[in-house]
């Protein structure tokens, strides 16, 4: 618990392009599920809004595999407006006139956060796959450590998507008493062999390019883009719907009247693909998606409690809203119903939404006004029963 | 029409690797939809059975993406099965003792067929990309001239699944009174976005991998292996469902009892996949994957009727058997419905069967008992339509 714990000198900073960072010491490491030791142990961060004077009203975001800690401000790489940048702000559903917003870059990653492009200090180069493989929950361990040293002891809400639902659900189960509120969202209780399969072939689209190195490519000054932007354009048609590439694209033509009988982009959908691995790779380290990937596939909350989901959650008094979306068809509904029927055995307070939309598993990211909806009220209902002024109240202020 | 063509003089051949193989004289070239010209054109086939006396028991097989003409006997390359032994044999639903059947390799294939690995009389050297972009309507246009070639007129039966059934539907459109029966099975009447998307990512694989040299590596004595078996995992993963997956793989390990924390194959998919991939690039070009890809992603038989897919079928006396699996999410029911709604609404004489299987698109080569005996219903009923001997009658023979 995070009262509990020393107070322990750690250095804090901020960069523009990594925002906040907090290093810990080196005797405060990050000691992994594999066994590995990270330290020293830095963590990215970026915060919205204010803590309160009682430190009830923070709520921690967690991203997605190939997110960020920049839910709401401008990517300081793509110039883009934050991941979240629908939900998070003045008056949306993660108000930040209300909530103090915490988001931090995952271990494994690579916009601050200790990962394989971070500097090893054993050897003075980046740890390329000398880096411990992590999992979702020393993901979560080491947010757990960031939240310590920003003094908070329990939080009002986790919240996140897909591999951010799966952290949501980790922290829940290892440390039910600082969760007051959970939101798992497009998200499962486990990777299913599915789910294995697409990120195994990204993983190997990675490692067959030659500039890949073994993982040692920073080394050499080079990078395997050709391989991660075909690592990305895999996993970026599980993100959609059949229906919603239909509606989009359809068999449309890029910029011409007639196919060209040649291997050009002429359908629209292999334009945009091709510009979304290129994009990728510009914001991305290919090492990184290499880590991040497995920690999914780790993912199997129920195999660390016997085989029982609902005993991960037992005891808890943590409320939940689970969502889903109709038509993800990456970790769909049925996924969502498994946490749900574990949250319901265990006892625990539960509220589930399968959201209508046909943008498949990226629904979570877009606007969709059934999810803000959806979000503003169990966020809304929350904050009276952990006794937080009303919305109407906060802003009178 | 068969029967209008002058008698010209043919080479024709075989060898253990490619089977009978027939090379059309350099002035009867195949002049493909993109307008380009392959002669001489060399085909390479399969057949099993006797034609009869009255020509009126051929079957035309056509094979699917990466299938070829190996379909009842042992493959060449790999030493197994031939890819549909399960449907064609004595006493199976492709009766090779009623039937006489032929299997031939698609033009821009890799196994004896005319295709960008084949020679190219103008330089010597491997076409690559030289040899022009074809069509299923291309691919139709060579078995034509094989068909006129074996002196048959009209076929009893033409079928096969997903590109294999592409080409059924092609048959039918272009050469309405030359099929008397036909089984598009597993199939599309079009190539959707998500189809083209997951084709274009494992073309891009292929040409990520520097061993593609611009499609001319057999000049330089390499080959793409890395990014065609990249490719093929992808797409692997297209052709499975996912409660099969779940079923055979789920979360179980590799001969290991935990996790490695690393990135070996510790998942039983993950090898699985990488076999796959592996044995592959054994029996594949990788210059034919972007071909017969491309070949698919560019169907869309209604496009060329005015976007009208019963005026393809308009006026045409051909039986219809169309076959789907519930669990293909390749080429779902109901891109099959939409086949049986154009015959519908043209007149033929139709029926439609969804099989009930868990094994995805893959079910269609396969062992599916109810598939086998939809088959062999369905060419009971049209052989007897057709006045050949009944099964009975002619094991009595």
């Amino acid at each position: 618990m995070a009262n509990a714990l020393p107070a322990i000198e750690t250095l804090s900073s901020s960069d523009a392009l990594n925002g906040r960072i907090v290093e810990f010491p080196v005797d405060r490491p990050l000691i992994t599920d594999g066994g590995g030791c990270v330290t020293p142990l830095t963590i990215a961060y970026q915060t919205y809004g204010e803590l309160n004077a009682e430190r009830s009203n923070a709520i921690l975001l967690c991203h997605a595999l190939t997110g960020d800690q920049h839910a709401a401000n401008m990517h300081p790489l793509t110039g883009k407006p934050g991941w979240w940048d629908v939900m998070v702000g003045p008056g949306k559903p993660f108000d930040t006139e209300r909530f103090f917003i915490v988001c931090s870059n995952v271990v494994g990653g690579c916009l601050g956060t200790s990962g394989p492009s971070s500097i090893n200090p054993a050897t003075g180069q980046a740890y390329g796959l000398g880096f411990p493989v992590v999992t979702i929950r020393d993901m979560v361990r080491a947010q757990a450590m960031l939240i310590d040293h920003l003094g908070v002891d329990q939080l009002f809400c986790v919240a996140g998507g897909s591999m951010g639902g799966m952290q949501v659900l980790q922290w829940a189960a290892s440390y039910p008493e600082r969760v007051f509120s959970a939101m798992p969202i497009a998200t499962a209780p486990k990777h299913s062999s599915q789910n294995i399969a697409f990120h195994e072939v990204g993983r190997q689209a990675v490692m067959a390019d030659p500039d890949w190195r073994g993982g040692r490519y920073l080394e050499f000054g080079v990078r395997p883009e050709k391989g991660l932007a075909v690592a990305r354009m895999a996993a970026h048609i599980t993100y959609l719907s059949e229906p919603a590439l239909q509606r989009k694209f359809g068999r449309k033509l890029q910029d011409r009247a007639a196919p060209t009988f040649s291997f050009d982009a002429d359908f629209q959908i292999e334009n945009y693909l091709r510009y979304q691995g290129m994009a990728f790779v510009d914001r991305f380290d290919a090492n990184s998606y290499l880590y991040v990937t497995r920690a999914c596939d780790y993912f199997d909350l129920a195999a660390d409690y016997g085989g029982s989901l609902a005993q991960a959650f037992k005891g808890a008094k943590t409320r939940y809203c689970v969502v889903s979306f109709n038509s993800d068809w990456l970790y769909p509904t049925s996924a969502s119903r498994a946490i749900v029927h574990a949250l319901n055995a265990s006892g625990a307070s539960v509220s589930f939404v399968e959201i209508d939309s046909d943008k498949g598993h990226d629904a979570f990211l877009v606007y969709e006004p059934d999810f803000i909806a959806t979000t503003r009220g169990f966020l809304e209902a929350a904050a009276t029963a952990r006794g937080l002024p009303r919305a109407s109240e906060t802003r009178a202020k």
